[in-house]
Parts: structure tokens; sequence; C-alpha cells
């Protein structure tokens, strides 16, 4: 707990009635989506950016953690406050700013919903393409701070391509402000890309300008399976090689396809090994032609059924089981670890090789999940944590498959981050100069460490 | 002229062939297409990445500034050595290393010729589409410190959309690593793009690692002419709204069409007040389709002149017009001074009328030529700079016109960069601590500040 003469400082800047330091509330802020807990001093709900400023010039003067937070959906641990000190949970800060579709942008708050920023824009005819799996639960911020992708990145890119001015807080409670409202912008150093991924440890995000796209006129959608695994990839690298860019190209093997269709019942080929998730957008008439080339694809490659979208709803139905693949494992025991490696496109067959005999070594069950067109691959393995013996076990497999990764010229994550997760395996894929090279960056804009301390720089 | 001693020490690492320190020698690399000059010390072109780590060891322990080139095309004095020191040259680390259109990648040195990775990819169905006006000439190196533009980066983004991955040296003379061949990457800081646009104060890039894309199967143009000014800017946003993104959309105005067809004597329609030079590509049937919806909109809009490029020779006519523009421009007077704003693109027209209010109020002579589908507007400004009364004129004229575009929440530069030209108007656009949260960066990794000294940072 905070000295006392501190947490009233605090509550003067927030009032009471937005601090919370009972244990039974920090607990609701202790986790987020993977293994490691930790109870922070104190959680704080700013409502405004000064609010943030000044918790900040606080915590900086008695050099105090300060950990932001959006939902705490991160899967690698990112938001947990393992040094303690304070939370700030942007839940309050859920403000849509700005709608301007004319000039391509939307202003928003660090606390606003991915899926409430895509329900704003649909009237207009326009979206904002990053679409992670948490979208109808993650905030912008959080988003942001992790640079977070989805399926639609493949064809769309990925948050950072849309991130065109940021606010921020900086550790000593100075606002600065980098960026526009212009799609092209070379004033100075690109800032906003810099925050992007940097996992609340340079300053804390308090307002965004988002770049926004015009919806695609059609949408179609395509259900693969395969009888074989190799074909399943065989098949991507097939596609994406002959230069069509699908919006999605999402992978999944029998483990997974079974675990869905247990919690979905969609009537998908349980006896399948693999299975495609496709998806191409843009004008009517090139989706159709697309579609077509798409088909001839996938049957060279074995494709056993094919099964194309008839109406929005049967979209809307792939969609969901796709989305549940995350829950469904998570029902299979009492933990589920979702990993996240990237390998060159052209490797997806040999690293799905790769997971599965490490896991199979290993005595692992492991479900394989893809954004199969960009090579990131979610290898999940339900376990028990409590189980030390299985859980060495993941934890070596894990080991294992990152080395494997980085071998191929793959990386350690595409789109979920390093946080606690990851950050012993950097050396993996990067020098001790460029670590280096990170840390004189943090240490420069934040010299006491406040900011996420403990996480990968 | 640099003492003996290091003078020794320096041709010890890259050979007295490739030292330069004759005033002669040294002329060539005292100048940018900016108007202002200064002399190196010396001139150096490096061969391997660890001939630039040994250079920089040793500035880093005299405290000699260096400044990278690649072919000294930046119009803002980027390379310009204005406290001397030693220029790196890159034209001899110009070896394409590794193509892999699989993976939609190529690997590079810094001083390939942007039109030579376009002629390297073309074969391979690809292309990188990064296209600035110096891409015949210009080097990628250069095209990454100065985050590179053109006139296709409406639809396809501008340099720092394409850069996957670097090797750096820093000032220390340390080589660092970051990003990969993976398009989805979040391992670390975006180190990347933070090199993109950094103009050479933060470290020395040795080799690139691109992001490829297949060509498209279509390209279609339009080049279409008005009566008035307005209606030609008013067409702009009319189709960008519309939720069509064609590949280019460039704006001439009158002066520039004339100046053009002086030079190039293609028939364009010398009365016209403002044409548009449109290209749409992608799937064939797409194409069509918007070609359609194009015309319709610029009719609407009151178009005078619509006219289809016929076959690609028609369609590389136009486009050679549109690249001739700075250098007929040139012709007019002993200097050019070509601008660079951004407005968001429904503020374009009202700009331009303020463009043009501005320069004739000092009575100047000034061309608009505008990347207008992204509201990026060149000014340009035929002059004579030893006539000291005019060149006031067009600081003041300039200085104005910066003004106006921060003040319709646009910016100062959005593919020239910042350079010598701007760094004095970087308060117009962001506040005190933002420009010290850049100084605390670029002082953390080159504590001596010898890299590229007296620039924006």
């Amino acid at each position: 707990m905070l000295d006392t003469h501190i947490q009233n400082e605090l509550i003067k800047i927030a009032g009471r009635a937005r601090y919370f330091d009972r244990q039974e509330e920090l607990t609701c802020y202790a986790y987020d989506a993977f293994v490691k807990e930790a109870l922070p001093d104190a959680v704080i709900l700013p409502e405004t950016t000064l609010e943030v400023s000044g918790i900040l010039k606080t915590a900086s003067r008695f050099k105090i953690p300060v950990t932001g937070r959006g939902a705490g959906t991160s899967v690698c641990g990112a938001p947990v406050p393992i040094r303690k000190g304070i939370v700030l949970c942007f839940s309050k800060m859920d403000r849509i700013i700005e709608i301007n579709t004319r000039d391509r942008y939307i202003t928003v708050q660090p606390g606003v919903i991915n899926a409430d920023v895509q329900k704003a824009l649909a009237p207009f005819g326009f979206f904002y393409p990053p679409d992670p799996g948490s979208m109808n639960t993650s905030t912008i911020g959080g988003n942001i701070a992790q640079d977070a992708g989805g399926p639609r990145c493949l064809k769309y890119g990925v948050t950072h391509d849309y991130v065109l001015g940021l606010e921020v807080c900086l550790a000593s409670g100075k606002i600065i402000r980098f960026g526009s409202k212009n799609i092209k912008d070379v004033t100075g150093y690109k800032l906003a890309s810099l925050f992007c991924g940097s996992e609340g440890t340079l300053g804390i995000i308090t307002e965004a300008i988002l770049k926004v796209r015009p919806l695609p006129e059609t949408v179609k959608t395509l259900m693969v399976t395969f009888d074989d695994l190799d074909n399943t990839a065989n098949a991507v690298t097939d596609i994406i090689g002959s230069g069509i860019i699908p919006a999605a190209m999402e992978l999944m093997d029998k483990l997974t396809l079974n675990a869905i269709e247990d919690g979905a019942n969609l009537g998908l080929d349980r006896k399948a090994k693999g299975s495609l998730l496709i998806e191409i957008d843009g004008v009517k008439e090139a989706c159709e032609k697309e579609m077509k080339q798409i088909i001839e694809k996938v049957k060279q490659n074995g494709a056993v059924g094919v099964q194309e979208a008839g109406s929005e709803l049967e979209r809307e139905k792939l969609w969901a089981a796709r989305r549940s693949a995350y829950a469904v494992f998570a029902k299979l025991a009492p933990d589920i670890i979702s990993e996240d490696v990237t390998v060159p496109v052209s490797k997806v067959p040999l690293m799905i090789r790769k997971i599965i005999a490490i896991t199979d070594k290993y005595g692992l069950k492991a479900g394989v999940l893809a954004h199969a067109g960009d090579g990131n691959m979610h290898p999940m393995i339900p376990t028990d944590r409590e189980n030390k013996e299985e859980w060495e076990k993941v934890e070596n497999a894990f080991s294992e498959i990152f080395r494997a990764a980085a071998e191929l010229g793959g990386t350690l994550s595409g789109e979920h981050g390093i946080g606690l997760a990851k950050s012993d395996y950097l050396p993996l894929v990067m020098n001790n100069d460029t670590i280096e090279f990170m840390k004189k960056i943090k240490q420069a804009v934040d010299p006491d460490l406040i900011l996420n301390p403990g996480k990968f720089v």
C-alpha cells in the first residue's frame, strides 16, 4: 500500500471514487490473459489527460511504478504490475472525440473499445482495419501499446499502420503530441510508430488519431478443408505466391477444428486435418475473379471440402467459430497458453511440422491456429500450471518453438508482444547492442524507470 | 581539413582510392537540391558495413561530424554537411543482396537506386511502391533517411510502410539490426520506423529489408483538365470522399501545366486552370468500374477535357510530363524552391487559394503541384537567391504558407523532410516538450552529436 500522503495526493487528483486500494478491488487488475499475476498498490481510473499528467508527476516524484491498462486482454503479461505501484485503467476515458471520414481519420480516447470504433464508423461506410481476436473487449490504447494485429492485417497491415498521431503523458507528467491528421507527415521522428508496441514503457497514451478506410464494396468468405496439414499450408503459400493478397487467411489444424465444432456445432468436417478460412474483399467484380482463382488453387492443393459463405449470416457463423477458438481451447484445461511466433510465409509448412514435432516430443496436446498468409502462428497448449511437471514441459516446448522460429528467419511475436512472456528470449532475434539501444531510448525518456518496469526493456 | 593522423586512420580503413579531400572533389558533396551549401573536410565511399563501423569509431573518438549521403537529391538540405566533418557517400554500396518474392521482401544495400529496385523486381511481377520524383536517381538509403513518398503513396503508403528491417551503424561504431523479414513483427520497439525520416541523425543505415508487392494486373491513367482551379481540387475531395482510393492523383495548376507543355509539347490544354493526372490499378474489372465512377465525378465537377491513356506509351508520356515539372520549372530561373506542405484532403481547395493569395501578395510567380489525394502540396517558386530582395520575399511567402498549413491542421512536410529548410518552423506543429523528447532520444544514442549535426534535432 502507498504511504498515506501519496494516497492523499493521488486522491486529490482523481477523486476518492476513482481511487481503489482494497485487496478485492486490486485483484481485478492483477492479471491479464497470461499466466502471471501481481497486485498493484493502487488502481486509478483517470477521466482526463490532465489527471493522467498529475498522477505521473506524483509517481515520478516518489518513484512509484505506473502501468497503463486497457481491458486486460493482453496474452503476454504486458499490463501485469509486477513491480507493484499504480495501475492506470482507462475505462473512464472511452470517448470518441471526432469522426472525419472525408479526411479519413477518427480521434479517440485510449479506453474506447475496438469494436465501438467499428460501430461508430460503419454508418459512414468506413472501418478501422486492425481486428485483434479480442476486438469486442480490447481497447484502442491497449491495441496501440501492443501494436495489435488480427486476421485482416494480412491485407491491411497492423495497428502501427493506422496510428497517425498521439497525445502522450511522459513519466515526468509532461504532455507531448506528435503526428497529425495528415496521412503523409514526415515532420520529425516517427514517434507514433515508436509508441506502437512499446507496451507502456515510454509514456501513457491519452489520445489517438487513427487512419480509417472506406468499407469494401463486397466481402467473400470461403471455408476449405484438407485431409493433410501440409497441403493446407502449401495452399497458403501458393495463393500468396500467385500475387493475390486476401483480406484474411486463417489456418486451423484438426485439434482446433474439433474443439470449435464441440463448441459451435457448425457441421465442420471433424476428420479434416487442416482448414483455411479465406476472406477477400474489394470491388465486386474483382472479388468474383479472385475467388475463382483461389478455389482453383486450393483444389490443386487437394482440398476435400470447399464451402463459400452464401450469406452474411453464414459468413458471421464461420468467423464466430474462428474467433471462438481461444475460448473453446480455454475450456479444455485450467490454463491455456496461446503463443505467437511468425516466420516468412514460405516457411509456414515447415514451421507447423516443427511445432507438432516439438509438442509431440513433450507429450503435449497442441492446437495450431495461424494467420497463415503473413506467417503468424498461434500454437495453443491447454495445460494446468499447478501441475509443475507438465508446466515445465510447456515452458521447454515453447522455448524450442521460439528457437525454431528464429532459426527459420522468423521472430518472437507477430502481434501479442513481448511483455513478461518473452523478454528472456529477445537475444534469439537481436544482438546485445540492439537491446542496449532500446534501453538507452527508454532510459532517456524515463530516467527513473517508473513506466511499466520489469518488462522487455 | 582533418588532422593528418585522423586522415591516416580513415585511409587505413577505406583505402586511399575511396578517400577524397581536395577542394574540387569535396565540392561535389557540398550541396543537395536545396539552396544551402557547405564543404565537408573529407568524403569517403565505404564498401562494407565494417568500414562504416570503423569510420564511425574514429569519428566518434575525435568528435568529427558524419553525414550520410545517397544521391544528394534531397530538397531540404538534409545531406548538406553544415558542421563539416566526414561525408559518407554510399555509391559503392549499391548491391541488391536478396530478392524473395515468395516471402515478399528484398534486401538491399543503402546505395541502390530506387529505379534499380523496381527493375530487379519487375521480372518477378513485383514492385516496391514508394516512388519519389527522384526515383531514377535517388537511393534507398536516402529514401529511408527522408521517409520518401511519391505519387502512388496515396494508395500504397510511404517508405516507412515498406521498411521491414534495418542494419545500422551507430555513432559509436556498434552495428545493430532490428526488424526482420516478417511482415508482422512486434518484437521490441519499432526501430525501423524510428529511423525512417530520421535524416541520418540516429545512425547510418548499411542494409535494408524492404516489403514488396505483386504488380497490379491493370493500370489505367486519366488526364483531366478544368477551367477552374477550385473545381479541380473539389473533384479530388469528391473522388476520395466517395471511397475510391486511386493509386495516384496529381494536381497541376495553369503555370505548371504550361511550363510542362513548353518542355514536353504534349498537346496539353494551355488554357486549363487546373489538371488532374489520375491513376488507378488493380484487378482489370475493378479498374474499369472505378474509372467509370471517376469520370462521372470529374464531369460533375466541371471537367472540360477528359483523356484516358490508350496505351502504355501514352501513359508513360503523361507521367514523363508530370515528372518533368521540377526540371522545367528549374529552367525558369537560376533557383527553384519546391516546397512541401500537407493538409487534410478536404482542406486542399482552401490551401491552394491560400498559396496563391500569399505568393500574389509578394508578387511572386508560383506553380502548384500536388499529390492532391493525400493533401500533399508542392508550391514551386522559381527565383534567384542572388537577388536579396526577392529572396527575402520568397522566404516570407513560404513562412506564411507553413503557418497557413499548420492553421488548417496540416503539417510542415509530407515527404521532403525538415533538414536545414524547416527546423525553425517545428514549433508551428509541435510543442517544446515534444521537441525536447526528440532531442533526448537523439542525445541518448549519439551523445557527442556527431551524426548529421545542425539539422532538425
